[in-house]
This record gives structure tokens, sequence and C-alpha cells, in this order.
């Protein structure tokens, strides 16, 4: 950023300053630098001013001061989205939450905890487990990802199964909109029929109708058996049969299905110390986590024994149940250094796509088809959460292949895997959200009356534009993003 | 209405004839008859046209033509609903359902089932059941009442402490909307982070913001092990330990947890064939449900050590588990027949709260003193789904009293009830929804934002309130509703 475009920012940091006091307004080039770099470097932020108030009081104060100088704001949580949601233009003042992270109560009764947006996913998971609760959300970036992130991008992981995204465990939402008011909508209720869903308005929003400071979210009893799995398939097919057994055989206690090709578990082994749980080589493998709240070990025997109904009637070739936790986890890193393995592997061309769950077996096969008769030799490192639809459809370049030359494919080989989604009724965005990456794509593939109601929702709801502005939903005529 | 009044349409039935043919509109007033008439006789529609269209299509050509014409229109599945949501005012054309009720998929891999608006809830239970899959929406209208009211009203009933509401079984939507448009929806997703979340603005909203045509819903597995059992209580508190016991030592396969006061019990056994399980009166009783889709039969065993552990530890001084199903039904026998038993034991006044799970005990205490301080000799009837924290905190009049006396305090008596909800962050709409009934009251207790949120929503989706006015949320200079 120019100083000349830094220093009109000066006034609005002065009233802001007035309203928050100084520690909460941070312009200092050293200071602002951590807010605007972004881990993977496929977006860099710009922004005179960041901001990191400490009350929804103040952020309202601040939000009202922005929509009077119809200066934009983006909110961030722990900067670990994956579409740049949270990455400013220089032309707004950027709202961290770091200063908001308290876990306010947990409710053992209610099942229930409430905790402001910039509590830590993982701090939330301690709390609950500190009350013999469990909170069943579950990422990668658990140790740095924040709720209030969670919740604006309603955040998916390998949890969902069993107990949905961040959308199903929000009870209850504290925002500030884009009029600087507060609308409090703290509700721990599992039930209220009282009007049109707010907080689903702003669950999986982006910030782009209004800013998340407090939920209320939903727990459930502490987990005292976890049993986990490695199986080996022939084929996509065999997996998802698999699943349906291992869901009618457990009492539904499936709370992972996590699918892996040969090629991912190739690159986790060779770049990111997976280690091979058996020698033999298969086309797919399934990593099953079954879990329950009862005591006992009741639950060992019953995935031994649908595994071994699954191995009989030739749907797995070969099994491997953790005994130790140490043995779990190494189970788990090999489907958690995938992402990890990818970029040692070098470029990779990625896909949040998700299709119904029985249409997975023809999606991988379609754009497996289409992506190798466009570039022969790219190696499909297809993974991740089967057991919901959401398969990460990665592409890894082809041997020998340059990074940079590979890259430059990215939009072409979208434009050919997401049509093929798109036609089994599936989303070119399951989990990681819409934010600055695919803003525009999306658009062509939403039907005229579904661009209708969102440009309508987000034009009556922020008619100022100043929400996050460019993320989720373009608005045409708008110098926003 | 007057003949003139119902002449007045007739320009208006002729266009409507003219594009969906006359079969499906209907004018006569015999044949309008059942369409008009609520069981309860809380309400009389009043409507000259209603129709039938068979396809979305049909629908969206009524829709435009009844926004060009400026006439309202309300929707009306089963005809069932409790607050009068399907209630016309003269001033619209009705809108049935019926002929839309085919169930077009199962899908057994993904879960998921595919129906139109109109199919009974009953129906899509024994689809899903045909195909070895659970729907676990269950309610005391089950029998008559359609998917599309669920949807528009985000029905709750027994299933919804382990399943959720209407809300959380809905995967895809297709909604005419208030344009005429069609908005396909209708997406098999678990998963699906493409924007805002428009779907959950269409469920629970009444058809106020759109008529929800078609849905896809989520399903399970079935269930192959179902125990009931029949607790005697000492006080409430008891109750909620009992639950959370249970929900921890089943390993969370409570499906349904219901409470019951003496009293609601002593008038199901003296007006609706309710027979005691036991000799001994006690101040609650609860109703339990565990169920898995496990074969074997090892949850009667679980329930039988956690009934076990309640009695030892004091928390149940009876408990009755039934040993067939013949014995279950006749213990939900017990619960379904309290509004029925209500009906003969004089008049009711109604309240559909709720409240945190924890604060029941504080609720009932509290909101009885008060009654009874106001109103003595008023019976309590209090039951319901207290595993959700739903409580259907009805009373019935005084010994002697005058039914018609008694129910002039309605008003009055709500005006107590409520705010006691209120401050205990609760609802004063927890499952039956707004309609008509509370489309008043409702904004007294919404704050100055949520009212503003709730009036932009529809005035920007609905700009000439034609769909189902007066409903949901109440625009003022309208003559609607």
């Amino acid at each position: 950023m120019s100083e000349a475009v830094i220093e009109s920012f000066s006034p609005l940091a002065e009233r802001l300053a007035n309203a928050l006091g100084t520690r909460a307004v941070i312009t200092e080039a050293d200071a602002r630098e951590k807010y605007l770099v972004e881990e993977r470097g496929l977006f860099r932020g710009e922004a005179a001013i960041v901001i990191v108030p400490e009350t929804a009081a103040d952020l309202a104060k601040a939000v009202a001061i922005c929509a009077e100088e119809g200066v934009g704001m983006v909110p961030q949580g722990g900067n670990t989205g994956l579409v740049g949601g949270s990455v400013t233009s220089g032309r707004e003042v950027l709202v961290s939450f770091e200063k908001m992270n308290r876990i306010r109560e947990v409710d053992a009764t209610n099942f229930t905890i409430t905790v402001e947006a910039g509590a830590i996913l993982a701090d939330v998971q301690a709390a609950a487990a500190a009350q013999d609760c469990f909170f069943p959300l579950s990422l990668g970036a658990e140790g740095s990802c924040t709720i209030g992130g969670n919740i604006a991008s309603n955040a998916g992981g390998i949890s969902v199964l069993k107990y949905g995204n961040a959308r199903d465990l929000t009870l209850g939402l504290e925002v500030v909109l884009p009029d600087g008011q507060i609308w409090d909508g703290m509700r721990p209720l599992y039930k209220d029929n009282s009007g049109y869903s707010l907080k689903n308005l702003f669950i999986g929003s982006e910030g782009s109708l209004g800013f998340v400071t407090a939920a209320v979210l939903k727990l459930y009893p502490r987990r005292r058996q976890i049993q986990t799995a490695y199986c080996a398939l022939a084929t996509v097919e065999s997996a998802l049969e698999l699943l349906a057994l291992a869901r009618r055989r457990s009492g539904d206690q499936v709370t992972a299905f996590e699918l892996m090709s040969e090629f991912s578990l190739s690159i986790v082994c060779a770049h990111a110390d997976g280690q091979r749980p058996s020698a033999e080589v298969h086309p797919w493998y399934a990593l099953i986590e079954l879990s329950t709240s009862r005591d006992g070990d009741d639950l060992r025997a019953t995935f031994e024994a649908l595994l071994e109904e699954a191995f009989e009637s030739g749907l797995i070739s070969d099994a491997v149940v953790a005994e130790t936790i140490d043995q779990a986890q190494r189970l788990w890193r090999l489907r958690e250094g995938i992402p990890e393995a990818q970029k040692r592997a070098g470029g990779s061309i990625k896909h949040d796509i998700s299709v119904p769950v029985s249409a997975i077996p023809r999606f991988i096969a379609e754009a497996s088809q289409a992506v190798e008769a466009y570039m022969p030799g790219i190696h499909v490192c297809a993974f991740g959460h089967v057991g919901d639809g959401n398969v990460h459809y990665n592409l890894t370049q082809p041997d020998g292949m340059a990074k940079e030359a590979f890259l430059e494919h990215w939009e072409a080989v979208n434009d050919i895997v997401h049509p093929i989604a798109m036609a089994m009724n599936g989303s070119i965005s399951a989990e990681h959200g819409i934010g600055l990456l695919k803003a525009q794509e999306i658009d062509r593939y939403r039907s005229k009356s579904e661009q209708a109601l969102m440009r309508t929702i987000k034009r009556a709801l922020d008619p100022r534009s100043i929400m996050n502005p460019g993320k989720t939903v373009a608005i045409e005529g708008k110098a926003a993003g």
C-alpha cells in the first residue's frame, strides 16, 4: 500500500481510536503484518487499519463508524481459511477477534457451551471435555482456527457424518449487524419456532451479512470408547457398501469415514511420515472411526464382527483395527498428512466438491477420465469425507512437469471437474466456502432465481455492502473485494 | 362470505382455471368446506377460491397470476397445524397440496428420500422403512399432516432430542417464490457451503416467503431394537438427572424422553383409556425410549442397568420396562392420550414454551406458583419433550368452573407464563409456530433489531406481501391476515 493511501485512512483510524481506545486500533506496519499474510501465499491482504475489539459493544461502535464513512470491514478469526474469506483488499478495515476469546459457560445439563467468537476450536473442545462433555467439530486447523470463523464458514471436518457441520452445532448467536446494531440471538434452545431462522442466515455467510461475536453451541456426552480401523478396498463402490454396513451394524456409531486413494497414501508415506499398516497395496483405503459414550469394550467386538462380515462378503481385502491410542494416531496420520504430502509432491490443483454419497464412485470415475484425457500422466489424489459425500478431489502434477507450468491449468481443470459434480446435483464448495477464491465462479453454477435471492438478501441486510465486501455474493457495480 | 365478495373473485378464478385447468380450481361452497374448517374450532377460514395444483410449475403459474392481481395466497398441507398457519381470512386464495403427494425416490446409500410437499408424514416413514431406513420425524398428527407443512412449521415431535426438528432433517428444497419463479434447491447433499443457506430461510417461515413444493430428506438406518420404560419421579430435577444419565450410559441412544405430571396421568386414565402401569402415585413420570439400529438385545440390558443405577441413587422411585410391543404402546398411550384427555376434562389454556433443559424445573416451579396465585385451584397439566427443553405447559380449569369462563383468561394467563419463559432465555413458540395465533404477541418478545431483521427479510423477498399474509411476521399498514 502506498503511503498516500495509508495516510487517507488516518482520520478513520482516529475516530476508531477515540471510540474503542488506542490499544484496539493497530496502524503500525509491523504490527499489522501478521493479519495480512496467508500461510499458503495464495493471497496477500492489504489493510491500513486493523482493529482488535474486546467486546461486541466496541465492535458495534466500530461498525457504526465504518458504516457512516462507507468503509468496508473484513472479519478475521484464526486466519486459517482456505478460500481467502478473511483477506482484505486494502480498502477495508480488518477486524481481528483475538481479544474476544472467552469461554463463558458450560451447561452440562443442557449440553451447551457459550463462547465468544474468537475462542480457539481446540479450547472449546477442551472446555467441553473438562465437564465430561464432547464438542464434535474437528478439523485440521483446530489448534488455531476460531469458533467465529467456523460458524462464518459453516466448517465441516471429519465428524459431519454423525454430528453435522458447524451449522448443526450452533443453537444461538450474537451478531453485530451492518448498521452497528447488535442482534442478541443467544438462546440456548433446542426448539424455537418463533419466526425466521436468523441464525442460519448468518451461519455460512462468511461475515457478509454481519459479524458473529458469540455463540451457544451444542454438546454431547463425552465419548468413552473410540475404535479406529484401516481397511483396503478394490473399488469406491465397496467403500460405500462398507459405510452403509458399518452404520447399520454399529447402531449408527460411525463418527468418521475417510477414503484415501493409493496415490494419496503413497505420497504420505514418501513425504509426510506415513507408515503403511500393511505391506499390501490396494487401489483404495478407508479410515473408519466408531465411538460411543457407553462404558465398556463392546464397540471393539462390534467393529471386529462387522469387518469380518465385510471381509467374508468380499467388500474389503485387508483390515487393521488399532490396538492402542498410539496406533490409532498413526492410522490418522495417513489421512491427516495428505495436505502436507501434497505440497512436497509438487503442484496441486484442488477441489472441494460434494455429491450425493451414492454418486461418489461415478463422480471419481468420470472426473478422473476427463482430467487424464486433458493431461496424460496427471495424478489423482482423491481423499476425504466420503461418509458425507465430500471428496477433496485434488490433482498432482505429472512426473517431470514443472510446478508453475502445472498450476497454470488450475482454472481449466476446475472447468472440467466442477461441471461433473454439478451435473450430479453436487456442490463445488462443500466445506471450505466461497470467499474470494470462488466468488466469481460460483455465480456460473447458480440458477437465475438463486442468484437473485442471494443478492436480494445481501442488499436488504447490508445495503452499503460494507460487511466483508466481495465475499460469498459478488454484487455488481461495487468496487468491492 | 357474502355472495358479492365471492362474485368479486370470479375473474381471478377464471384466470386460474385457464392456466391450471378447471379441475385444479374449486369454487363450489360444498367442495371448499373441508379446507376451511379446523378440527378444534379455534379458527374458521374463508376463501372464495381453493386451488389444488398437481405440479410446482402449475403452482408457479398461479402465484404469478395472484402476484399480478395483488391477491394473497395461503398454503395448506394436512390442515393439522395448531396456530392457524393455514387459515384464510377471505381475501386470499387457498392452495392445497393434496395432489402433490408423490414419494419420488429413496436412496438407501445416500440415506435420503425425495418427496413432494403434499406427501403424508406416515407415508414417508413407511417408504423409508420399506428400504430398511428410518425417517425419524414423528408427531401426533403423522397420519394426516404433510411434509410441506412439517417443513413450513419446522415441526418437532418426540424425536427431536436425538434427530432434531424438520429443519435438521431437510437437505434440499424446491420452493415457488413470491414472484412465481421456482427455486430448485433439491440438492441431496450433507455438505454444501455455496452461499447463503436459502433453504433455512424457507424452513419454519410458514409459507410467508415462498411455498415449499418438494424436499430431499435425511434418513437413518432402520432401528432394530426399541425399548420403552416408564419411571416415577419425585421432582423435575430428578427427571433431568435421569435424562443426562440415560444419555451417557446408553451411548446417546435416547430417542425420546417425555415428562408427565401426575395430573396429566390422572386425566388420561380417567378420560382417555390410560392404564396406570403401577398402582403407586408419584408427582412426576418420565417415558423413555432407547433405540438403535444394532441387532441383538443388548439395549434392554443397558436400559435395565441404568434404571437400577437410577433407583439405587434415589433418582427414580418406580420403573416399568415394557416387555412387549403391546405393552410399549400402552405406555405411549399415557403420553399421547393427554391432548384428548384435556379436551374431555374441560377448558385448557395452552403454552408451547421452551427453555434451556437445565431451566425446566425452575420454569415449572415459577410458572405454577404464578398461575396458582392468579387463579387458586387451577390444575397444572404440564407434559412434553423435556429432553429438548419443550414443555407443553397447559392449564386445566379449577373444579366446578365453567369452561367458557375459564377460557376468557387465556390471554391473561399467557401474559403470566410467557414472560417467565422469556426471562429464562426461552421461546414462547417452541414447535407449533406463530401462525395467526401468536403473530401479534410474538412481536412484544422480539428485540427491536430482531423485529427489524424479520421485516426486512419479509419485505425484500415478498414485497407485495402475498405469501401467507399476516402469518409469522405482521407487517404494519397491510390489511393482511
